[in-house]
């Protein structure tokens, strides 16, 4: 294990900053001491925040950025103009080896766009995918990509395909991982214009194992360890994901308190159901990374609470351990 | 209410022909009284399946079909060769007046070629959409394109939103339907070239309500009555659900037999939650029917069972009665 690894976090990223990043922040450290955590934003609201927790000062830095990017601002021109925010300033650390990573709650836009543009990508790779992890039946899986990248080229997608299984093999520890691409019918032939591009080239990868077509309705069975899309559809799978089993379950919360033989009934599996939906949640997770980079940048949801930018700092730190985005380098590079 | 309507029905449509579409069509004898049956498919076999019950022989038809379309082949040049296949020769009877709708749980593809090719679009319809009912929080929404209609243009999503907000009041009964475009974010400028395109266009549409984007996690939650979306998205959404809501329910039910404690509870539990998981259940609302043609035509799932083929029978009637086609024509008709 490597000692003292330094990771960034976005003080001012996500819908409840600075308190939540912050929080998290603090969390990570206790839960691991290997780590140095520095908090990128204004000092004075920052400051504020650490008032609250008795923590190691040698562990904790704060690197002033005076401004933020926010969710609704068009991400090229906001990375571009705020050079004092908090995602340039926090990305810049990572480019210039001052830190190990990046982990943000902020604009997803803003994130990808910086991550290429600042970190910069791995030579060879034509985008950085976000590849978040989602639970299925077989555990978890890898959506690549659910980022901003729409309009995807079939050559963007087999690179997806290949970053994917390096990541679910080095880094989730799946033998052969098996790769799909997501369309809306099992046989070669079907799909729209992207994925009747991109099928026959994944076919002839040597280097993944690919098992074809996965339709929608298999993914949750967990059929597939990666799932190939471009960043439009897997955008959509995950937040239907996300959208459904929140709606699923209250709906059998609603169902659970409509008869007082229910209630009785609900005290009872209370305990057991709660640990059957935790292996369902999608937040559990942690954040998505951005492959293919030069540097390490993590994106957590933008409602994480503080549990999720812990999980978000440990991934980090895992693949740091791990040199996911070496491995990618290494081994993209080899094939082509 | 029109008297007798007549109904073809593919005996040799979806994994479990002819008996399947048999019985679902002797239970819809049952369920309406004013609606006659034509049994389109091979003879010998119809017969033999109809042995098996006791039925006014004056409400049940059979038109002979020799050929049998299969799921895995390609559909247009299916539809074109076997002009002696049940898809073929029951939408040729709806074609020439001889029956007021046609119902298959066959190829999804086969039959929106047949559709547009054999029926006919209404005069001005561009595409005709596949437009299931999907639950949500708020009651059923319409989800429109599901069907094979891959690629499309933004001239289609504006059709597809006119002819959903149509059926949504005509036929659902809801006043002034909220009409929204599936998108990875809810501001203008979010999404891919497709959308981007589409978005200004619904906007300046007088005859539809349109809310704006709407993300799938808010899909659920019931937000719109009618999604707006190209087909490839659409089905990931459809089928998604589906399997979503399946391997849920059956992590739940693992989760209720996990201890004993948890088995008590069950048992309590059990009709409440049947209840509440019946609301959520995408198969309960029938079949999808292919919007914007001249005759009507209705999709049911490929794994129907004989519930859902009864289902899809007692819609046609329903559409039938409320002359959605008609409708669409007038009005749209009217605005161009």
């Amino acid at each position: 294990m490597r000692e003292n690894i330094k990771i960034v976090v976005d003080a001012m990223g996500g819908d409840f900053a600075p308190e939540v990043p912050v929080q998290g922040a603090m969390d990570a450290l206790r839960e691991n001491t290997g780590i140095t955590v520095v908090l990128v934003g204004r000092t004075d609201e920052i400051k504020k925040e650490l008032e609250k927790y008795t923590y190691d000062e040698k562990r904790v830095e704060i690197v002033h950025a005076d401004e933020v990017i926010g969710f609704d601002e068009p991400p090229v021109m906001a990375v571009r103009k705020k050079k004092n925010s908090s995602i340039v300033v926090g990305m810049n650390l990572v480019k210039h080896g001052e830190a190990d990573a990046f982990v943000s709650a902020g604009s997803t836009g803003a994130i990808l766009v910086g991550g290429q543009m600042i970190v910069g990508r791995i030579k060879g790779v034509e985008r950085a995918p976000l590849a978040p992890l989602i639970p299925t039946a077989n555990g978890p899986a890898l959506l690549i990509d659910c980022g901003a990248n729409v309009d995807a080229r079939a050559s963007h997608l087999v690179q997806f395909a290949r970053m994917g299984s390096i990541y679910m093999k080095d880094v989730v520890g799946i033998e052969n991982p098996k790769v799909a691409i997501v369309n809306i019918g099992a046989e070669e032939e079907k799909g729209n214009q992207l994925v009747k591009e991109t099928y026959p080239l994944l076919k002839e990868c040597g280097d993944i194992n690919f098992t074809g077509s996965i339709e929608a309705r298999d993914i949750p069975k967990g059929d597939a360890d990666v799932i190939v899309c471009e960043a439009f559809v897997g955008n959509v799978i995950l937040k239907l994901y996300e959208g459904l089993a929140a709606t699923l379950l209250s709906k059998v919360k609603q169902g659970l308190m409509s008869t007082f033989r229910s209630k009785i009934g609900a005290l009872l599996i209370k305990p057991a159901l709660k640990n059957t939906m935790k292996e369902f949640n999608t937040d559990d997770h942690g954040g998505a990374p951005l492959l293919g980079l030069k540097g390490l940048v993590v994106k957590t949801h933008g409602s994480s609470d503080a549990h999720d930018v812990q999980m978000g700092i440990l991934q980090c730190v895992q693949f740091t351990e791990q040199k996911i985005n070496e491995k990618i380098k290494d081994k993209l590079t080899v094939e082509e």
